[in-house]
């Protein structure tokens, strides 16, 4: 299981790489901007989490984060060239992303001994700040303070998991899984539907 | 003493929670945005000076920040559209907020045993980088960078705050007060006589 | 030779604090601004380093660092003014400033016992973060990920100093003088000849 949620950490590292590399070509970034807005995207999340919670950030430990990120920036910055991007595709493997690591920032954070109420929030964090710090490199107003229900479908996996979590009856890799599927499901709703959230505006 | 400290610092979160949620606004953002925006301007400028300091983040160890700023983002989001709100009254809440920041940030770095120096830098950091990361955001150069005297309130009261602290033969209420006071005075001074600084500007 | 390094980073600090008034005079802040840009630019980069590596920042530990910085901030603010800056000039300090920073980076990494790949990722970042910092905060996409062979300079003179570190045969200063000098002669050698790396682009 452990295993398996590994690889799965790594496919998200790949997609949100992929991400900041398109985000690169619609700047007519370099080659080097390419891959650093890939591995900033990747790992600006999960780095964003461990310095808050005061942990060794985790591409420290295991350099293969940041080796692949890299690897994939550079290799897409070529293909982007040649390759009709399917942004379908890659909006369902980016929701596939997003459900890993929320779920991977929430257990690691209630790992650690800290509240439900901070889990969650590390959760969307580790989901989401990688493409924010991203828009932001970019020039952009980040995609995920605007948008459709792209922070929601985190929030409410975080969520599910904390709740599953108490208690330890349910087996870990249960609660993983129904973690995942539950951002997962809402994300691709969200996309198949157009579903959006309400917008905030003034009075007059 | 202590316990008015933070009455008045959790009037300023709500502060600049709200703030947050009218740049939220004024940006179209979806609710979540609003309420990211509100917790971010809330909490970032006392997250970056813990993350600095290498010290645990405040609201790591006391959750009622976080949630009295999300709680007030997503009230106001809702509130902003039926209520007229009075800028005046706001810009006044503000510095309020503004004046308690820099003295708690200034006194927890000086609580810590760093110089005089570190400690001002620390206080100012603490009243100004949650706005300044809703600036960027928001896609806005941050108004700290450009405007009427709103740092250099801060700079001020910090110092006061610094100069009166070496001692201890002043109380540590009066020196607190007389932090607040002089940030709050200068700032108010400031908006209602439309005081600003000089601006950069080149030879030709 | 440690010594002869300190003061070169002091260098690096005022070459960078200048540029981010440079920064702050296109975009007419007022002089706080200008102090802050000048800061964030000059220690951002080895500020994000020791907060990703959670040692103890720099400028905490040698306040010079942030003196020299405001400092220098602060008197530039008045000198564009009366002073016609010779951009050439401006460039090469800056190629100097970012071959100092990127070493010491690289070195403070591998004597922190990191594996080499990381120690070059944390110099990059010490010579290229300030200035990525000091364009978001500008409102600018970030110089670095546009422009010419900025951080491909970075990039060789880190990993030209990893890889003569790995043994100890040769003396430490020869290591980093040769770490400096790479970095130094690729970036004068992009600015001489107007040297840029291609783009990113779609297909269609």
């Amino acid at each position: 299981m452990e295993q398996l949620l590994y690889w799965c950490d790594l496919f998200g590292i790949v997609v949100f790489a992929f991400t900041g590399v398109l985000a690169a070509g619609h700047k007519q970034m370099d080659l080097f901007g390419a891959v650093v807005l890939a591995c900033v995207t990747a790992t600006g999340g999960g780095t964003t989490r461990d310095m808050i919670l005061n942990v060794p950030v985790f591409w420290l430990q295991d350099s293969h984060y940041l080796w692949i990120a890299a690897a994939t920036g550079a290799i897409s910055f070529y293909l982007i060239r040649y390759l009709q991007v399917p942004m379908r595709l890659l909006k369902i493997a980016d929701a596939m992303g997003l459900s890993v690591f929320v779920v991977i920032g929430t257990q690691k954070t209630l790992a650690l001994g800290h509240s439900p109420a901070i889990a969650i929030v590390m959760g969307v964090m580790t989901g989401t700040f990688g493409g924010l710090i991203r828009d932001l490199l970019a020039g952009d107003i980040p995609l995920l303070l605007r948008r459709e229900i792209y922070a929601t479908a985190a929030l409410s996996g975080a969520a599910v998991l904390v709740l599953l979590d108490t208690g330890g009856r349910i087996p870990g890799s249960a609660v993983v899984a129904t973690g995942i599927l539950v951002t997962l499901s809402i994300r691709l709703a969200a996309l198949r539907w157009n579903l959006s959230a309400p917008t905030a505006r003034f009075g007059k």
